[in-house]
């Protein structure tokens, strides 16, 4: 009687494990057909489930397109949006990345407010995290800054407070790490 | 009558400009809302129009995502698309690059097959192209490379030699130059 209320592993404790949402990494690599993003899309908003980021663009075989698509949800119903994935007649590969140890980048053009007054101390902070400045106006600097979604969005606070004029991010894209 | 066979900027010759196909650059702006995404994808398919890249994620506004697309058409047809987008009831602004001087970025992580006699070699080309190595295994290395679809393009046809084993890019991301 005691079995079912310590944490031995049982099939209670694992369901309640996966009830959390968390976010997910998915990458679908398709084939480059028309119409094969938008049966994608529509298997999560089926599902009410929005998606945070998503990119699509072909790979080196130019048959294929390969999606990194980054979304919230509990383990269950992700892994049920995979399995649907896998099943549409273009898909040839789904891979969600939660599971493995994976590699992601993400890249962001941002234009930050900039005068001679302080257009030296964002040079500063851009070179700090290894940013390009890419383009100079009187009024304005843009950025291009790679890495990791928690590094960027430390840079993009720190460039808060001077302005942020226009910003544009591709989103996650991912590879696993082995 | 001779002036409808001379060059003299007449609609004969702007129609004829207008109807050959080429790359558009396009930039989104929506409300942050699920189902947008699959309704801007929706236009593009209804037309037949593929889709060479695209992708979508939140700006510094968190209500507000950008959608960047490229694609390839005549131009009077996108720009008959840029305003169905822009009458969509999340559309919030819609930019045709093509028509603009713009920045753009792309970011593509490659996996390339590597062992201890050509490493050097391949880390040699990245650093030419101002890539980064993120990762690397006994029999191959992740590159991460950004800049415009050109740059990337030849950097790709160089470590193509090599064996690519796995790649993904983000697709393109744009800001006015002004």
């Amino acid at each position: 009687m005691n079995a079912s209320k310590s944490p031995t592993g049982s099939a209670y404790f694992i369901v309640k494990e996966t009830e959390k949402p968390r976010t997910h990494v998915l990458s679908v690599l398709v084939n480059n057909e028309p119409g094969v993003l938008a049966r994608v899309i529509g298997l999560f908003s089926g599902r009410g489930y929005n998606i945070d980021s998503l990119n699509v663009a072909p790979t080196h075989d130019a048959t294929l397109s390969r999606m990194t698509i980054v979304t919230r949800g509990d383990d269950a119903t992700v892994e049920q949006i995979c399995k649907q994935l896998e099943k549409l007649i273009d898909s040839v590969k789904v891979i969600n990345y939660s599971k493995t140890d994976y590699i992601d980048r993400e890249l962001v053009l941002v234009r930050v407010s900039a005068n001679g007054q302080n257009r030296a101390e964002i040079c500063q902070l851009a070179e700090l995290f290894r940013a390009k400045v890419v383009n100079v106006q009187p009024d304005n600097i843009v950025i291009e800054i790679t890495g990791a979604e928690t590094k960027i969005n430390q840079f993009l606070l720190l460039v808060k407070d001077f302005g942020i004029l226009d910003l544009t991010r591709t989103g996650v894209v991912a590879l696993p790490r082995n």
